[in-house]
């Protein structure tokens, strides 16, 4: 510990301590990724090669060399080859294993519904844990796309969709249902509920374009598909914000959604997920909104622990303290469990002991705060408990 | 004091003892508020009964458990059901007396055209203060939403318009006009002046709507409010970007308005409110529009005394120093006439006196930076005083 | 140094020797500005005589007063007053010769197509700095728009443009080309690349519209225009964010430009200058695009050195190390080759060396952050300099 370095606190041991519920997540590849692979997978660009620009010349590769290059009993930034060579000497199932367990979650709700990789399915990852109990997390595109895959009539798209959902969503340990509406449409949609007739329109327009199964960009597709959510009544997670190549940044400001906020009042919860650079607006629609909740997951461990505590300052400004979740939006190297976590914690734990060592907050509040955002409002919104 | 907390300085001496002008506020409720309206008074949300979530477990619930608490005779953070019941002990007029006189205030421009409930006039505000002056600012939507009611012509709408709102600002102690365009259409206008025969045609339709008085929110009739306003002649304050569900936000990014500032450059001063999240847009067009003008009222005792300084640090990323205005923009409940007050004060402290400290900044320039904000920027543009 | 200041250290001792290359500058006054023309160059706004509102009372203005007073023998925060007379002591080629040497700067890029003021030629300035290499960047709008004042048929525009544009960059030392396409559209414009017919039509439009040369703001010759810089295959720099009245902000983001950066993938490198308030969006783009760059050059001095670090820190939230330019952005008055300097290795010195001090970041990789960011990011991009 430096000079310069905030004193610990008993906001930072209770947070060191807290078992997190994991709101929003992914599977890890299951194979050892070769470094190629494995550079492609700690950015949202891509590997880059011969560019001479290094995914680990990044924030986040700052971050995988301090901070988990000791958990594979690494120096401190050690150098990437050095890290890889590590790596691939303890191979993923013990790489797996120790960053997960580092993690200190108790609970994962996981996105089964992206794998362009072979990842772990959310049981696989809850065993690597070892006491975490995993729950499953729908996509709501990938449904849509797998019952045009199946073939279907455009007028019976609308019912199809809502019954494969339901079929879905019946499976246990299912607790929400997710759209990626974000990276197909984004958010400036007509907020109305589309009629049966424009959605058979629609379908045979999506349908008709290709033999095989297409993707679900059409926006009244989009609509129809938010709208079979709040239909169909589980808790609703929304990519927000920073993601690959593949978003349209100026059409994911959430605050597009406001009209269909209202249209949607006092149906399900909406879950704004990752949100930078819109922490902003993002918290000021959980502030006005009953409904909507947010997180700020993939977002910390990209950014890093010397931006994380910034990051949440902003998430944080307007929100009430029962709308903020923990997630780690992790996917594909278990180094992100890792650093979701920690980024979280310590982001979290300055934030709030900050405010105890200027008596702006009590420590109960801040405690009571920390124990809210790392497990309880999760608990609430997917698991009813109080 | 804690160690962690800024030394204080001459710049904080000076700026705790500086008389403000609060260009931009409204009345407090006159009638003891029972705990679910106080609690509906102190969110841009709503109460949420029955949902477990607590107006006062927010940045600004902690605030005022912390900051309004001691001016009760509680102690700093005491609880909800403590300080409601308190509050209902001591009875409104001494509770918004403490509260009113706390803010240090010589002169309040209250906005008197938004009145959900039954609230003080600005002339029981001033007595309320003691030796305060209270002026008065119309909103222009009001006077139009006025003149509906009485019942009008299409063909006379624009004229009667004018004629109600030269009338109102006649009246002593009227020294600015306001605009909620923010909330009826957002600020993507055309930005062009409409002609007769248009402002005729959207009243037609307005008027023709309801029998009653409808609520102002055509975009021809809101570009010709603006327009009126430049007639007028009078500072023309313009919500921007923080408020309640109303708000669409991405539709009311300032920077919308800039042909509308080129088309009424060297008209009437602009003065662009709240602002958050938008105030390094507000900040730029202040830069670059001689007659813009912007505050952070409502934003900073919204976010608190934790997060004043960093919204004020944008604020001013960019702004001429005589471009920044004190407003508290308290509504309702006197308690934001104190937090208001006492987030610019420490908020601006916090900025000034670190750029004093670490020679960045002159001690004068500091002191002159903070009369400027705090008062005299305000008297130059209402009151023309040099 | 002051004890709240932050300790110096290995970090501010390297990028206080560190000889940049400034990517994007202009030339300097030539003639002794009076104060009003002074006053005048350090605004993006304007001098706004009479309205008692100084540029000197701004954020550049009071970093101006402290920096730049002691490199003219004046004492820290001297008035304006005396400012502006010591400069026209000295003169403009003593104090421009101060200055620019003050910068520290081995490579000057120079945007030699805006010079609305008498300014030095990019030998001239180079010439000052004594030993410094210049090298140039041409202006598209300025490149069409003498084609335009020359007189050519519309459907012969295009050849002639890109004629014109392929002269312009044959000659010794030019390294760029350059859009302000944020000034005469905006991004939000369709991507694809114009069809001939399209651009003889616009061409007609536009060259029919005036006898003299007109100003290209067409949205369709902007983007062919855009597109003509693909096929010249040289480093394109784009304004984006901050400048004048000029802009519309709102449509400056520059995250308009992804699906235009996807159709051009693998083809010219795109520079994204000064960025603010859009520096996050920006290193979204640096993250999920190969091609793309990015600087806060003008930005940091208009905000000055305390607020350097904060838009840097932004600036860098997901940004490949890789991917950070330095730029001066200086024009008109030699005061902003050294602010843009200063404010540079300040914030970037606080941000890294914060980093080390909390075992964020090794002390070698610093090092090598600041030396990308300072000059070989810059040398790889212009010069294949690896």
């Amino acid at each position: 510990m430096t000079p310069s370095a905030p004193a610990p606190g008993p906001v930072y041991e209770a947070l060191a301590g807290l078992r997190l519920v994991d709101h929003h997540c992914h599977g890890v590849v299951t194979a050892d990724p070769s470094p190629e692979r494995f550079a492609s997978l700690i950015t949202e660009g891509a590997a880059w090669p011969g560019s001479g620009i290094s995914p680990f010349d990044t924030p986040v590769g700052v971050a995988i060399r301090r901070h988990c290059a000791p958990v594979l009993d690494l120096p401190r930034h050690a150098s990437a080859a050095e890290y890889l060579a590590r790596r691939a000497e303890l191979g993923s199932r013990e790489v797996n294993r120790r960053f997960v367990t580092a993690a200190g979650t108790d609970v994962f709700c996981v996105d089964t519904g992206y794998a362009p990789d072979d990842v772990t399915t959310s049981w696989e990852l809850a065993a690597t844990a070892g006491t975490a109990d995993a729950y499953e997390v729908v996509r709501l595109e990938s449904v849509a796309e797998a019952v045009a895959a199946q073939g279907v009539e455009p007028g019976e798209y609308a019912t199809a969709f809502h019954t494969a959902v339901q079929d879905a969503v019946a499976r246990r340990h299912v607790v929400a249902v997710k759209s990626v509406a974000a990276y197909r449409t984004g958010f400036d949609l007509d907020p109305g509920r589309p009629s049966d007739a424009d959605v058979t329109a629609a379908a045979a327009r999506w349908l008709g374009a290709t033999g095989t199964a297409p993707r679900l960009d059409d926006p009244v597709l989009v609509r129809h598909l938010l709208w079979t959510a709040v239909d169909v009544g589980l808790p609703l997670q929304l990519h927000v914000g920073f993601g690959d190549s593949d978003i349209r940044m100026h059409r994911v400001d959430p605050t597009h959604l406001t009209d269909w906020l209202h249209l949607t009042s006092g149906t399900v919860p909406v879950l704004l997920l990752h949100c930078w650079p819109y922490q902003r607006q993002a918290a000021y629609l959980s502030a006005v909104f009953e409904q909507v909740y947010l997180d700020v997951g993939l977002t910390l461990h990209h950014v890093g622990p010397t931006r994380a505590r910034a990051v949440l300052e902003e998430a944080l400004e307007v929100t009430p303290f029962r709308k903020l979740l923990y997630s780690s939006d992790a996917y594909g190297v278990a180094e992100f469990y890792h650093l979701g976590s920690l980024t979280f914690r310590q982001g979290l734990a300055d934030l709030l002991q900050s405010r105890v060592d200027t008596d702006e907050l009590s420590l109960p509040d801040a405690l009571r705060i920390a124990e809210w955002t790392g497990q309880e409002n999760a608990r609430r919104v997917y698991f009813d408990e109080p």
